[in-house]
């Protein structure tokens, strides 16, 4: 049956702008996963990736090898409704923590996979973290449990999801063939159709905080998720929004959990809220079948009639964590950040606010850094607010480590672009795709 | 002094279009021939090479850190002069047998450092097998020796020429890199370089027989051989000549090597003394500063006057052949290919009968084959000649192998064109440039 493929034929082909077939993938990733395709031989083939695409056909036929490459989640006896949420990554996104809550909820089951964080955009599993006790380190056999109890849980990847996409990302990252479309497509989404969900809702971040520079990047990328969606079977919805000053007031580990805790309690920034509302309005658009506004409609419900927040100590409980154990900085452990000059807050560098943070231990340079949940930073002066000079524009958290230094003071208030008059608001979701 | 590079933001720039700067180069294929590049950068750096292209400096660069990651032949000693003809490959393509003793007669110091055949073109080495007792595998000390008392030799590839090309080349080989014009025109470059000569006479071959199947890539791979030679200060004149049927009359090592000795007997196919006259002209043309006319006429006259004869026989001896041992099939070891209705022959097609001579032994289909030095094909009609029903289109020397079968009999029949009209006349030297 094994048909035989020359990976030479299969590389030349793409470089000269062919299309391969799904045996011809599905071949390249089995060897490659086994570790029997030469690493030379997969980099030239991402790099003729790179310049010459993939369509749809191909991409849903990479996806499929690499979910194979691994194994799914089983969680047909948890019925349907089974929806997760994606983001590209922002800048004080802690949206998946009042989001799977919300919409177990409303009926959904999100088993929900998330990762670390690594260079500017924090990762959900180290918010929760924060959290003492939390772990994101459950087996199967419990994750289904927790499901079936709670309706969500917020794991880590386990080295059995999708093997292929773990060691293609290694060889991406170092033969600069990380910002491939479908190569991105093919990665989130073998990861998460191994969780064996039926519908994905994809929040793709633009701006200045982002992954995706411009309008034009991410609809891209949008488009292509919702197009092998349909290849496989599996509904994507896919909201662009925008992120280029910090989702709401909070960035760093602990202190964004609390702001999620905010949300939960039917308060938190309005962008916060608008954010977890869309998303999660969609999820439960998919899992119950009803419209946008409807599921929208519910979402809200459950944040301000406290489901959402009983659904999420109970998922914490679950996992381990103990909310009264939180590993906030110690009061008076924090510095204010003060404004120069009178002004309205015209943008503020989302960029420069996360890699401040990093570099004060709220994030990981390089893998294998220890996060410090304590470090963040809140913003006191959002963009549209007045300051006058002498005012706060930020609240550094600095927890034990002692008081920033002048140059990530300096490097902080730099972020934030005082104008004299009030800048326009700009809605924060840009627009709706699938 | 020695600046740490990223091989990460050199395979993104070259990947987005920009340039490499020479010290990037240097540093990439110093590290690379070391082994301290892992195969996958050089491979996506290869592949975006292929699409991005380099320009004649960054080819230079290149060429210049392949040639000094080896040895170069210094031949300063033997005064100035010091040139060399390539082929880009063709089939029946002996030229060089007659062509490095017709320009030695000249004056010319010729180094010519050959390679043996792979595919279906022949190598030179292979050829000067054939004769008895001929060794091209020649040291440095005795090389020079040869060349101060002949003035040319023909040798093998030696481990210390531009190794960083070897590597190189076994890498795009199994990447799909191979057909990138400016990595071809650095390995042909680097090798040639290691000679130590000032000037380079290039025969480009374009047709179906050869490489370069259009005259729109031969002309791109001699501008930029001629635009590289410029940077790097070596005069290069290129050729392109017509490669669509087999060179002369003979293909086959042992049968070349008689077809040489015709053309250094003032004899030979007319196209076979044309190509030496014309390429050994430009190599005259070089070494002694003189018009390209008096250049083919002097190559014209060694051909005529046995002078080039004798420098062969020299050479031969030098090397340790003995021309009275050559490898031929025994009397009678030949069947014959008879047409099979009367015509003009129209076309012959090269790489057929190249393929059917590989076949039966007289090349290599993989590194390693052992070649039947007695094995090859005569043209009995060539192209514009008219032939009867019943009468030899070919003679195959099968040696000792026995008769060829009938499939290669079909073979090389088919690879005759007859038409009722006799064909318009081709020149073989299309255009010249540099």
């Amino acid at each position: 049956m094994a048909h035989v493929h020359s990976i030479v034929d299969i590389i030349t082909r793409k470089r000269d702008g062919g299309r391969l077939e799904e045996a011809e993938i599905r071949w390249v990733i089995d060897r490659y996963s086994r570790g029997d395709l030469p690493e030379e031989q997969m980099a030239a083939l991402a790099m003729a990736i790179f310049f010459r695409g993939l369509d749809d056909a191909e991409t849903g036929a990479l996806v499929d090898a690499m979910l194979r490459s691994g194994s799914v989640l089983d969680l047909a006896a948890l019925g349907p409704g089974r929806v997760d949420k994606h983001s590209t990554g922002g800048v004080g996104d802690k949206i998946s923590l009042p989001l799977a809550p919300a919409a177990a909820a409303c009926g959904c089951v999100v088993p929900m996979v998330s990762g670390r964080g690594l260079g500017h955009t924090g990762g959900t599993i180290d918010k929760l973290e924060a959290i003492g006790g939390f772990s994101a380190d459950v087996d199967t056999a419990r994750l289904v449990e927790i499901l079936g109890d709670v309706g969500c849980a917020i794991v880590g990847q386990t080295a059995d999801i999708a093997p292929a996409d773990k060691r293609l990302y290694a060889l991406r990252d170092v033969t600069a063939t990380v910002p491939s479309l479908p190569l991105i497509v093919a990665s989130i989404m073998s990861k998460k159709l191994a969780e064996g969900i039926e519908g994905l809702v994809l929040d793709v971040k633009v701006g200045r905080g982002a992954f995706m520079k411009t309008l034009a990047e991410g609809r891209a990328l949008a488009r292509a998720m919702v197009g092998v969606g349909e290849a496989m079977g599996v509904r994507v919805i896919a909201y662009l929004t925008r992120m280029d000053a910090p989702i709401g007031r909070m960035v760093g580990n602990a202190c964004e959990v609390d702001e999620a805790l905010e949300v939960l309690r039917g308060g938190g920034p309005e962008d916060t809220r608008e954010l977890v509302v869309t998303l999660g309005g969609a999820m439960v658009e998919i899992a119950a079948g009803v419209t946008r506004a409807e599921g929208e409609r519910r979402v809200a419900a459950a944040l301000d009639d406290g489901s959402a927040l009983a659904r999420f100590e109970r998922m914490v409980a679950a996992q381990g964590g103990d909310l009264t154990r939180v590993g906030r900085a110690a009061e008076g452990a924090s510095t204010l950040v003060l404004a120069e000059r009178s002004g309205f807050v015209a943008a503020i560098d989302a960029l420069e606010v996360a890699l401040t943070c990093v570099a004060m231990g709220a994030g990981r340079e390089r893998q294998g850094d220890v996060i410090d949940p304590a470090v963040g930073v809140r913003i006191e002066a959002r963009v549209g607010e007045r300051v006058e000079a002498g005012e706060a524009l930020a609240r550094v958290y600095h927890g034990e480590r002692g008081a920033p230094s002048a140059d990530a003071i300096a490097r902080l208030r730099a972020a934030f672009t005082l104008g004299d008059a009030a800048p326009d608001a700009v809605p924060i979701v840009i627009e709706r795709l699938g």
